[in-house]
């Protein structure tokens, strides 16, 4: 079967030939219908971010994928059933309290690989196999679009955590900004809007019209916010206070941005993952802010299966047109390198391995 | 009767001699035992914080008081009942939704005065009066140290707010940093210690010893760290990586140590208030490192009648040798200067206005 891997010092995916995998007991044999392709992956790609599985030289790439359940073995899934697999897994041998209590996104480095980026190989192969504890079935109206429950799942529990953090005292939040119009930050407006029902959204980039993201935003209901004529700390003052704001961009001022834009009570909740970047803040006036106003910042990282679950049933609930703008591409195999596009035209692609029919 | 005040411009406390104030309906007349000094004091003495009341030149001091009910009118109090006032008041006029939900720490500035601080009269006088939904019945036993509910009740607030930001997973916290000795550091390692249950406990300063806030840190059970020789940022390598810190020193620096003194999915509450001051932070690693380990940073301020109420409780569990420690002095009105005095031999103190005499 073909598999889409990178080599050690390639820099680039390339497709390899592969054994199809066989389950052993209590792991499922998944075809594979769609994987999305992100940011991360285009980090693992170049190298800089995760790791080869242990003794090998190439790491199968994907974690965001969809598929149909090919042979369910002694588990409780079925031939057909329409599937999505978790992303972490642990590693072998030590016992570990995270995987056992389903809190897998909670455990620190070295406590986890995750297929298709730490250790472990990912679903961009025509088949994979899992162990069934990692695997979500899911409607099958959603098999084509099933890519989006990761990427959508990671939103959501940062949304949980951040929520939580203000569960102590009355919080009925207003308006939300999402910092950055990539894939991820507009998955997270629509589940703002449609899920979490903020009545008043915003969402800052740094793009020119005309631009396919500041239409998905408007179409919305959102306000674009162009990040190079309103920086985030001045939000506030040409808008409106901030009570949640969701940093997706991996731009670390936008962290401490955040806390100016934050409406008294507020929380932001950090999902970038940049690079060391040593600049000046206002230290004192920052954590004098979030003292006398009660603010709160949170960082978030991965997702467990309750927030693929509740993925799963936001993405039912978000309009039709949304995904399909949201979509711009999905490539077979052989399209290699217009899946793995990334330019101002493109939001969001998935390279499809095989297509989806409904049983009769 | 006598009342202890700054008068505008004058930089330092001084007895004026007042009315006794008479009660309203729904108002309570107590009359004052203890009242706590505290940092705001020294604050607000010098016309770095707060405000005098609407057209007066003068501001009663004082916001951490117990008494005795002296007449309670139509409340539910009675002569002879020890009570605690709580520090913010609704300003005049305008709804406020904060203080009609009993969630007056939440307010942001302008929907609150505070009592000796923010455009009210504090409690430092023979007699006070207060709304009685303000005022909480304490234990007799507790007459004595009852001026120690207040800032407790601060750290109460904190503590609550932070854990409730670690609610969406499995949270079982072991160690614990108070940065900062002074009197609230020292009420808040007793009460995560007593209350909370915390087995490894450190407490940060910047005294040699001897030292009488080490002596305490040390008979608590608690490691004292010198942030001269060990940086907040270095406890995880000199000691151990730490699941929650508790800030307590308004020196902005800390606020940012604290993120790399945190274990992963660890918290920080940040109480201190410093002024504007402008430091470079490696903000690309403080910021990647909050999302990849989930941790968070939760500002607190002030606290509610719920707060109080556990506060007492846990007042009630401190050893009797921590609380004659804590107390430095407790001293009469016609010993201001003694009771106002801030060096390193002086923990906390307290102006005495009347004794108390249980009921026979």
């Amino acid at each position: 079967m073909q598999a889409i891997a990178v080599e050690q010092g390639r820099g680039r995916p390339a497709i390899l030939e592969q054994e199809r995998p066989d389950p052993a007991a209590g792991e499922v044999l998944v075809r594979t219908l769609r994987v999305g392709v992100d940011g991360t992956d285009h980090e693992v790609i170049a190298g800089n971010h995760g790791e080869f599985p242990e003794g090998e030289t190439h790491l199968v790439l994907g974690h965001e994928a969809v598929g149909v359940v090919e042979d369910g073995g002694d588990t409780r899934f079925s031939a057909g059933d329409v599937v999505v697999p978790t992303v972490r897994r642990p590693p072998p041998g030590a016992e570990n309290g995270y995987f056992e209590r389903g809190e897998s996104d909670m455990a620190p480095a070295g406590e986890y690989l995750e297929r298709g980026i730490v250790g472990a190989h990912g679903y961009m192969a025509e088949y994979f196999v899992t162990d069934a504890a990692f695997l979500l079935e899911i409607p099958s109206s959603l098999a084509d679009v099933g890519f989006l429950v990761e990427p959508l799942s990671i939103a959501v529990k940062a949304v949980e955590l951040a929520t939580s953090s203000r569960s102590s005292f009355t919080w009925h939040p207003e308006s939300a900004a999402v910092v950055g119009n990539g894939s991820l930050g507009l998955l997270t407006l629509a589940y703002l809007k449609h899920v979490e029902g903020y009545d008043r959204l915003y969402c800052v980039g740094r793009r020119d019209r005309p631009d396919p993201t500041i239409d998905i935003i408007e179409a919305l209901g959102a306000t674009y916010v162009d990040s190079r004529e309103t920086p985030v700390s001045d939000v506030p003052d040409a808008h409106e206070p901030i009570d949640f704001v969701f940093e997706a961009t991996g731009y670390a001022k936008h962290a401490f941005e955040a806390i100016d834009a934050l409406a008294p009570n507020g929380v932001g909740a950090l999902l970038g993952v940049p690079e060391p970047w040593e600049f000046e803040v206002d230290g004192g006036r920052l954590h004098r802010e979030m003292v006398l106003h009660n603010k709160a910042l949170v960082g978030s990282v991965n997702s467990r299966m309750r927030h693929f679950e509740a993925s799963t049933e936001a993405l039912s609930a978000f309009p039709e047109w949304f995904v399909d703008r949201l979509v711009t591409g999905v490539y077979d195999v052989d399209d290699l390198a217009a899946a793995f596009d990334d330019d101002d035209t493109t939001i969001k692609t998935a390279v499809q391995f095989s297509e989806y029919e409904e049983r009769r």
